[in-house]
């Protein structure tokens, strides 16, 4: 429990490029309703982009202003949330050297992503870092004694090793930190504009928040749809369409009559890109609105980051004492 | 360069327990000889000693002040040489996470105690922490600014890994590091009093420097000797004998005589370890002196290591303030 007896939400990102409506969908629109029933902690997740982006770290500075200007734009308010930087509580990688003492290669192995990525190349070639990448993010939950975590499916293993790696600490030393539980978000993973499951800018099929609306129109004037659709009256397959999908996640009071027409060739892709064109850039715009107020006042944004890290510090160091004091390590108490 | 000019040493133990003879002749007594030479930097090496012993923690703080201690009685000089406690610069965790981002685990897995460590289980059975701690030493090395390093032949792949780490580091930002070299040391490993190839304590067969004199007697008269030799004149095989390895390392000067008596038959086992106690009584006498002026005042001790820690400390914040600089992370320099 902490602002005035809310809990308190973790939750954050990797600095690794502007944020986009996959982002928005599948996290972002959350954390803003959250933010006034949690204590909602957002993490600029700075260290962690480093763990891939290591031979490029001039690209994790340019992207932490931006990602920070994502979320103001995307209407968290610096207010009620706090936004701090990964780099800038050094706490965290002590807790991360602490925590990797009881948690063992296999258990970090067999999380899905570190697998997926030693498919290819194998457990050897990993780097140290990536493998413990799981380790780093216990940490990033429990400095903070964050009690919730907002996760997609695929990000539930990463949790449960973050609950082990802090049940065990308590079981080894004294209870200092509270088990996380996940807060399920139903969003489904946004389809990118090529038809590809996920909406990814690296695989540069994502239309980004700060899109102005002449981005927007092109990129949804590219997006590809039902290719089975030849002419605009042949019926249509919404399910396999990524601007369907769009309407049924931005657009959801329009999305029954366009699935209808779609499946009878009444509307054509033309017109239902049109639609959905509209309908995102009416999200957009407020957010470019806020993007513009405070791109102006770069100051304004460093200050909203430092504030938010001098918060996340100061917590850190509170729990970083009691983690001292549990392990014994407090040698020359006072 | 540091200390008017002096290169710096970094060298240290894990705090697992007191030291003993074989800590002496292997590096301590070098560290004495070094201190006016070198800007002697002397790391209690807590964090490491958690890397096996995070089950019981307790016995790191006790063990930190006992170290502390020894290190007084063999004739460290606290005005000459920084003493400090690893886990108090949290900047070495900092710097351990960094380093962990480009060193593989290939390149750790074949380190030969971790190679040792994993033989009987396999890697994924270790602990992620221990599988890094060669990446925690680099960060020891480094965050001073060490160019010398006190090595044994043993210790040669844990100094050529850190040498990697930091020319990689230097070579993917931007040139912060000295690359460290290894003072070979050329005392060979110390024999237990059991006759095993390694003095130490968790073989019962080490002869620690707090020894008192009774103590000491005690451990020389149950130590093995040739075990061919069954009676007094019969020739004895001085290479295979613990306590002429001890007269060749602690007394050389009498050690040929030893030899040759041995081998002759003409001096028995009793007389020639009552020879070696008087001999190790001589070395041990000032250490217990120094160590019972020091151990009478216990907030001296503390103050030499928080005065040390405070130095290492400052030290270590000036190199990660470079690293941010070097990695493009000092997102808000003033």
């Amino acid at each position: 429990m902490n602002q005035v007896g809310k809990e308190r939400v973790l939750t954050g990102d990797r600095v690794t490029g502007k944020l986009h409506l996959g982002h928005y969908a599948g996290s972002l629109q959350n954390r803003v309703h959250l933010q006034n029933k949690y204590d909602t902690m957002i993490l600029l997740a700075d260290i962690q982009a480093l763990t891939t982006h290591f031979e490029r770290p001039e690209s994790i500075s340019v992207h932490l202003r931006e990602v920070a200007l994502d979320y103001l734009a995307a209407g968290v308010d610096p207010n009620q949330a706090t936004i701090f930087v990964q780099s800038m509580v050094p706490e965290i990688a002590e807790l991360t050297v602490f925590f990797s003492m009881f948690v063992t290669v296999n258990a970090l192995r067999h999380n899905p992503t570190v697998k997926a990525e030693s498919k290819g190349s194998g457990l050897d070639e990993l780097y140290y870092g990536f493998l413990g990448y799981p380790v780093s993010q216990a940490a990033d939950i429990a400095f903070c004694k964050a009690t919730v975590v907002p996760a997609g499916e695929d990000q539930l293993p990463h949790l449960e090793l973050a609950r082990k790696v802090t049940r065990r600490f308590n079981e080894l030393y004294r209870p200092v930190f509270p088990e996380p539980r996940a807060l399920i978000s139903d969003s489904p993973r946004l389809v990118g504009t090529d038809g590809n499951a996920k909406m990814s800018k690296s695989l540069g099929n994502a239309i980004e928040l700060a899109s102005s609306s002449e981005e927007l129109a092109l990129k949804v004037r590219r997006a590809v749809t039902d290719p089975a659709r030849v002419r605009k009256h042949d019926p249509g397959h919404p399910e396999v369409c990524p601007i369907y999908a769009y309407h049924k996640v931005f657009g959801a009071d329009q999305a029954p009559e366009i699935r209808e027409n779609c499946e009878r060739g009444t509307i054509g892709c033309t017109e239902c890109k049109r639609r959905i064109t509209l309908t995102l850039d009416l999200l957009l715009e407020p957010m470019r609105e806020r993007r513009a107020r405070y791109a102006g006042k770069p100051d304004l944004v460093d200050e909203i980051l430092i504030v938010g890290t001098r918060r996340a510090r100061g917590i850190a160091k509170e729990t970083l004492a009691e983690v001292r004091e549990a392990m014994g390590l407090d040698y020359f108490r006072a």
